[in-house]
């Protein structure tokens, strides 16, 4: 088995907690003994990679940032995401490498700052497509204030619940990862690897090299593009909610334990799941099938290791 | 040659400046073209590590903790160390790729996040001992509010100079780095690896494993630890000054272009180094020629290809 586990924000930070230290490194433990127990069960010839979100440690720092602005200039968010990588990325690692000592397994650990390249002529850089929102939501009033201050950004009343105004940033697609071939390799030598983090730093190619741009990744997605380039089999995505589900909120609601890839993308198309939330899982675990993944699973971090045996979340097969 | 470059601040932010993005971004070109330069000449065989410092990330983001800490829990010192190591190493790697590419060198090169174990008994975790400033000048007054607003720390009058107070954290000796070994191994398939920025995180060793403390470790001391765990042979320690003065300031003043390991340790223990500047890097000079190592060089970013070929920079030898 060579499994990739992309972690959801909830590994690392939960929802209602502020994201003190010792908040997130209690969080990143748990989180931790959850991978120990799965390592534990792995043969030698097995190989493990770790990917995560940052969407709150990358909000955190944004408004750090804008607050200080006055006397410290604002990295761009390419900077601000390779920010979050370190610090997660060292509070997961840590944590992992606690918890081998622990469970006694001798594995080793290795977190890399990576790089995943988008299309400079994505549709979402152009200004009426970008998607993700950042930040806090803003009455009418503050939006025009932080439009006037900031002309670049992209302020929009937010879809679908349009609670409010906030800035949103293109979320283009991911194409590759600019360190895969070193993930692999490190992969390859059976040292646990934390890549990616964030979906990856954004990056374009130029005529000059790569340049970092204002922009976020789908983590998931992100997550995909990784495990194809470093020939992972199973995909394991980690999230709040335990097995994807049809007809969500309506009578017929229900669970979903297994599909195959066709079925999935059948009720992608019918429009079933949420966008910028099971949405992009979905389409990731679809993507990694079509390109030869054996099985790709949705599961909560709590049944991750019955999610792998099957008795827990939603599987898609080919 | 296998080689570890230490880049000072200067090769990421220039003094005199506020340290925005694009600021940061063009100095990490002008470095990367320097080293571009020593690649392009080095053999198959030769292997190539860099670290760098982060004095100036990480004061800017504790004072973006420091104003925005009612709303946002500030991070320990350690998870702002890891940030900085993403956020520089990121800086770095992607100048050198684009440098490669422009001089045509075909080479990877990987940032890997670092903790370094430092003594959890080190005598730098005495508040008398503590040494390494952090943050601003302060007066009296502003010390004595500080304090109160945080008793944990450690607020002194600031030898040398004591042209104020300031808050001073730990700068224990780094001992080992816990990834060295992985470096190592990056290092022998001829990556180019980008770790233990500044000096590394630091963490001590207790029962249940590793753990973060608040504390600066110095970078050079770090490089040479580093240097020593992959089987460096050259350590070439980078700044602003071109050769390690005698007698500085005096009348009898004068560069010094090369001394051996005991003429070097004779110097240090004259006290002819400032504390806190270059005695930390002729120390890590002579422990690393001590260890083994085989030429340990101090020159500026400008004439570092100089210096490896001995026409620039103070040579310290066995």
């Amino acid at each position: 088995m060579r499994l990739l586990i992309a972690l959801g924000g909830n590994a690392i930070k939960q929802a209602n907690e502020e994201g003190s230290t010792e908040e997130q490194f209690a969080n990143c433990e748990k989180t931790a003994r959850v991978i120990a127990q799965i390592v534990k069960r792995m043969g030698k010839n097995d190989r493990l990679l770790i990917t995560h979100g940052n969407g709150p440690q990358v909000g955190n720092i944004m408004i750090q940032q804008d607050t200080t602005k006055e006397i410290i200039p604002a990295q761009r968010m390419d900077v601000v995401g390779a920010m979050t990588q370190g610090q997660i990325g060292y509070m997961i690692e840590q944590s992992l490498l606690n918890a081998f000592t622990e469970s006694r397994i001798n594995t080793r650990v290795c977190t890399v700052v990576t790089q995943t390249i988008v299309n400079r002529n994505d549709p979402e850089f152009f200004d009426e497509n970008a998607s993700k929102p950042v930040g806090n939501y803003m009455r009418e009033e503050e939006a025009k204030k932080l439009k006037k201050a900031h002309p670049e950004y992209i302020i929009k009343k937010v879809k679908p619940d349009e609670k409010g105004w906030r800035r949103v940033v293109p979320s283009p697609e991911p194409i590759q990862q600019v360190e895969g071939d070193i993930i692999k390799t490190l992969v390859d030598l059976g040292v646990i690897v934390i890549a990616s983090g964030g979906g990856g730093i954004p990056v374009i190619k130029t005529r000059k090299g790569y340049r970092g741009v204002e922009a976020v990744i789908d983590k998931d997605l992100g997550a995909e593009r990784l495990a194809e380039i470093t020939e992972m089999d199973v995909l394991l995505i980690l999230t709040d909610i335990e097995r994807v589900k049809l007809n969500y909120g309506k009578e017929d609601e229900k669970d979903v334990e297994r599909m195959s890839v066709d079925e999935a993308e059948h009720y992608l198309k019918e429009g079933q799941f949420l966008k910028g939330s099971m949405e992009p899982k979905v389409k990731a675990c679809i993507r990694f099938i079509r390109k030869g993944g054996k099985r790709a699973i949705i599961a909560t971090l709590d049944k991750a290791k019955d999610a792998l045996e099957g008795k827990s979340g939603t599987e898609i097969f080919p």
